[in-house]
């Protein structure tokens, strides 16, 4: 990873940990509830969607926008989080392990998962809701975020990957659910940044084009890491995918053929990113990152 | 009922229900994860957070007030069912039976009930951010209904009600854990309909007294209903929070004085109805119809 962008994952981190611990210090009679809040949004994670935000913000509307932005990122990563709370469940994917911890119904209890994932869905909005932007644009954000987040967006990805278990996805119908399920929340990243940066509607396109991309690119390299990473680099469980029999794009591209598809999304991306304008040097090293991660 | 009362709750139920199925009509790959949000948002129910909403708004702007409530009406309604779906859950009420049909686990299955309650909550800040009305409104409502039904609402009142299961809770406990489980998103109903019929701060304050008291009325003869009625009035099993040895207003002050404690909030809420001006008729209604309900 190149230095800048090393600098840069890590302010961005270290500053929506700091708006994370904020929004979410103990301020009721749950205090496990708070416990499993704090424990599924601040523990180890790469903080890509924050990180989205502010390059995407940077990019348009320099560091003015970007010291605007932290609310979003944090919302941002509160629906993350409670997306992989929820996604973890014994009903679910039923997974123990997450980023090399517990995941939270082991640490904590089932019922204390569910409510912990439902109230960091809820934060992100009241997170949106206090952001020092003007109404106008923190209603467009609640916008951006309901969508990605909701029946047509995420939720639906995790729905069609549930129901895809042992089933035989078609290329495109597998595109579809990543889409959903991971690219949906991506790209509300880089379009609520570049909002809060000022975005005119071409560079809302090309931002979203550079984010649909980037948000592929990012499972097919999960796809490429089940199957090549060891369960320690990965923080989670190696092959589980292959071993819970679910569609990859390693297992019907190929391991070649998925490495291929990674890098024609990364000329995608690449090939946006010439068309926003602005300052894109992080939103490009990110790319670059997506696709050549080895965890 | 009074005639009056029920002609309002029927075209307030309606108008809901209307807004509702035309936000829940299909539109994603998910079909499943559709039918289990329209099960739990569509199904019987009393509608009394739209009822709260329409009500609030009608008595201080009037009809045209209450014409553009419409989607803050079915937003607390998604909450509220979001609610109870996950409220159903085995591993937390572990319910069969809500309002006399399988509950949304039971109908489809945990991972999709798991997630049509992520969607529903999703949708309701979707519909808010649609709503016909200001953007300084919107996000004032926004900021409303997720303080409400968050960590330091809804779901504080949900996680310690879970945790005082064979607990023994003071009065004063009970209290607490009513007013953010129940009383949070129904004094947020108020208030939501009170500022979009254009509320000043004293009539705010006013009707959130109203509803608080309201809140915990209700719950008082739920509590109550819960020894006196039998299943099929009540569509829910008789007895269930008796059996599961929680902690409520009848076992702690007896039914006797479980009723006296509903009279006593009864007139609270009268009382606040007084100080808020406007036309409180139908306010005035709803307040009795919770105290004197069946079922």
């Amino acid at each position: 990873m190149p230095a800048k962008l090393r600098a840069f994952l890590q302010s961005s981190g270290l500053q929506v940990e700091q708006t994370l611990k904020a929004a979410l210090a103990e301020q009721s009679d749950a205090s496990a509830l708070f416990a499993a809040m704090n424990y599924a949004a601040l523990g180890p994670g790469k903080r890509l969607r924050p990180a989205l935000v502010y390059a995407a913000a940077q990019a348009l509307g320099g560091t003015a926008a970007a010291d605007k932005s932290h609310e979003a990122a944090a919302a941002l990563e509160c629906v993350h989080a409670y997306s992989l709370v929820h996604d973890d469940l014994p009903a679910m994917d039923d997974d123990d392990l997450r980023r090399g911890r517990p995941t939270c119904h082991i640490q904590f209890d089932e019922a204390t998962a569910i409510l912990a994932g439902d109230a960091l869905q809820c934060q992100a909005f009241e997170l949106l809701a206090g952001a020092p932007l003007s109404a106008e644009l923190r209603i467009r954000l609640v916008a951006e975020l309901a969508h990605a987040a909701g029946a047509r967006g995420m939720v639906a990805g995790q729905a069609i990957d549930l129901a895809a278990v042992n089933q035989s996805l078609s290329l495109e119908q597998l595109k579809q659910m990543h889409r959903l399920k991971t690219g949906a929340l991506i790209s509300a990243s880089a379009r609520m940044g570049a909002l809060i940066g000022g975005a005119n509607e071409a560079q809302l396109a090309a931002i979203t084009r550079y984010a649909e991309a980037i948000g592929l690119a990012f499972q097919v390299q999960d796809d490429i890491l089940d199957v090549t990473a060891d369960t320690s680099t990965l923080g989670k469980t190696q092959g589980a995918d292959a071993a819970r029999n679910k569609p990859t794009y390693v297992s019907l591209l190929g391991l070649d053929g998925a490495r291929a598809k990674a890098d024609e999304l990364h000329r995608e991306a690449t090939d946006a990113l010439a068309q926003l304008g602005g300052n894109t040097a992080v939103l490009q090293q990110l790319a670059d990152y997506i696709v050549h991660r080895d965890h």
